[in-house]
């Protein structure tokens, strides 16, 4: 059974910038599925912010694996109703992978509960990421570092949680250094952030980097089943308790009231 | 120099509910502050639901050290604006302690990034929180472990990502376990959930509850500066850059833009 | 490919103690690892203490993906030599689970860097453990708690560094907790600790119990190339740096040296 | 009260190499202490390799809040009591601070569990310095990023556990990146890892690092009891539990005994 992959993109600048739509003539998530289709065990499809639903309907997201997510230039047109139905999916058990630009993204930020602000410069600098956790799933069969020839650069402080794991950290020529690949676990889902990605340089053609997400796509499926019911906060009463206890003191509630929220 | 406590309470059961009432004749807000101004070192007020901007306008926040927040049955009546206000403080600096059914506040979910659900029963059963934390500044003072003669249960899972660390976990004798008493770190603002304090039941009056509340004041207080400029994605220019670089490659933005958001 | 196991057990208590031997007529680890043998993609073979380098050659390690790891009255008559064995394979990438009293084992003790003490009770109370993290992989297929008639109390204060995760707490009749399972990772290697399992109880014959296990076996393995080096502490010389620089300053090694160690 | 610190030198290249003994004519130790009593509420004295139990009786570390370890050449030279002793008082509460070529020490790979390897280069190359957790106590006063005219590269991968916190990350122009501040606790100690402080630059005397150092001095101080009975494992008898159980099954032993280590 293969992993089931959704790659969203926000496609715009493919549309509007002569540069990006020469090195995306399809658009990113077109690269960047096609490049999972090719790895063994992953089946990629793709969506955009321009589909009814940014093409993410609830049915589509209950059996899809793992989400990747590329937006830049548009991440406030997302609608806040997918937003939400995309956090819960992920608390259900859905991978997301947030790619570059994506650490604005309304869903990254909403998981992180952080601003997720960071540095930045456009100066296509060679950027050499550097795996600070061998062995890592995430980082299967890279050598300790490796390089792209251009890169925006994203620099520290990074307004993100601590993670679970640092794998990548980036260092750029101007003198910054960046926590690239990060995991995080939000409920029953696996998320990882990378940093590289911008729209004008041709990083989603890298092989290591398309190395990378394949690595995070089987690292980030959780072939559980996907809980329905991740806002549930069931009243265990007194008489179906584990143990024989008696009811005590004053009571706000019925046996079996939903509960304040 | 004094650490500057608000403690906000939603005082919604104090004037509706008899035992309540009775319990926290001034309110649950102002038995915890009361109990803070006891304390060397310590300084608290209150603020309250019903006030103008629920009692916490943007200056007085900036002046706030720590915010104690508990919240039950009116979680919904709580402004999106002030729940914004507060993240901006916590991100800047700002320490914050939740009590109890603060569990499901906004600014709880909107910090964790999860659904923050849980199990319950309101039985007055007798809860023994357990230190795991030996020696923990939260933990200051403490025996190995503590009861209260009555407390709601709240059991696992609990939806709330791993935390920095688990300085508490509860036992009930309906059979569960729960992570009572947790910490994050959010932007430059310590977070501390603390489970014990249903309203129909004397927990703020309890003696190692206290303690615990004042200790936790102390860890989360951040005596830096807090920081303005959270969400600031500066623009690190080619020209200003720390060692020395040449521009390569396609832009999308002017040296100096905001960056997109 | 099957993930390869080795089961070592002290094999003491089974040649001495009447109870123990009539539970486990083989050895705890003959029935653990025939409790793995019977899950698909899994081949357990055991090892134990009697045998010469207690069954675990350096050649035997090498080849090992995760070694599960039951101890008790004879710690201290392991071999150093063959622990630090186990401790380069574990930061090479072999998976380790460590069971109950394994606690106080020489290897997870220096995997740790903890005296990793706890409090006990041998009662035969019923155990009931609690799922923190829903749909984690070890607990895969598991309901949100299961119980074991009869184990022992293992209680807080647990003496371990903060885990990466915790997936189990037990509740016990006598009134403690005990985070009943946590996993680790030391270098490449994933570790996994589970607190059933005391000699005298049915324990590795329960259903669930083996369901984790076999959870924990396939989570641990990890199936990158085991590191051969990972002692090594490389000179990079300026001659091959990455980047141009030039030597600037005093020095105390030549080009190439080892380094102190 | 000031928080008491030992610092402690191995005195090596001090007695033996011209560049390090003009830099630091009274040692490398003397020269961090002095920077400590200029803070107010530290209280700094020395201790180094040659003295009698390397200047560490146990009386002396008992009553010392924070232990800081510079060594280098002679890490094996370091007796084992003297390491498992240091190892008793962290995790009884002391805190412990090691500054740079300390990584490969006996009581910092103790603490870890892992090798603490990484990569190195002698090239007096300058570092810059980024903090990655804002207004963190260790970063109190410091600007977003400092620089070290000639420091030896250290660079990733770094073997050691996912800290507790990332409070610096290192830049070199050869083209590496390092994790140069983070943060551990062990029991009840809290333990800081610093890389700056190669002995054949002047790094001791710049004013940041001093900064940093009595930062983390401050935030590792636990002003709580010291632990005395860290390697304890108290049997909880029957007929103490907290809650009324009968004992039933098998026992290997009796009430009150030690058990098996």
């Amino acid at each position: 059974m293969s992993v089931n992959v959704v790659v969203w993109g926000e496609n715009v600048h493919e549309q509007t910038n002569q540069v990006v739509a020469e090195l995306y003539p399809e658009g990113m998530h077109a690269c960047i599925a096609g490049a999972l289709n090719e790895v063994d065990g992953i089946s990629a499809t793709t969506a955009t912010l321009q589909e009814d639903e940014h093409g993410l309907p609830a049915e589509r997201l209950m059996q899809t694996d793992v989400l990747i997510w590329w937006g830049h230039a548009a991440h406030g047109d997302v609608a806040d109703a997918v937003v939400d139905r995309i956090a819960d999916q992920v608390w259900g058990g859905m991978g997301l992978i947030l790619l570059h630009s994506a650490h604005f993204s309304k869903i990254f930020k909403k998981l992180m509960g952080t601003p997720c602000s960071l540095t930045w410069r456009e100066a296509g600098e060679r950027e050499r990421l550097w795996v600070t956790s061998r062995q890592h799933p995430i980082a299967r069969g890279l050598p300790d570092h490796f390089e792209l020839e251009q890169e925006e650069m994203y620099g520290e402080p990074f307004a993100v949680p601590e993670p679970l794991e640092t794998v990548f950290i980036g260092w750029f020529p101007g003198g910054e250094v960046f926590r690239s690949g990060l995991t995080y676990r939000r409920g029953a889902g696996n998320i990882f952030y990378f940093q590289p990605g911008h729209e004008t340089y041709p990083t989603y053609h890298d092989a290591n980097v398309r190395k990378v997400i394949a690595n995070a796509v089987k690292w980030a499926a959780n072939p559980e089943t996907r809980l329905a019911d991740v806002h549930a906060a069931p009243n265990r009463v007194v008489g179906e308790a584990l143990e024989p206890i008696e009811e005590r003191g004053a009571k706000l509630h019925a046996d079996g009231d939903d509960g304040f929220r």
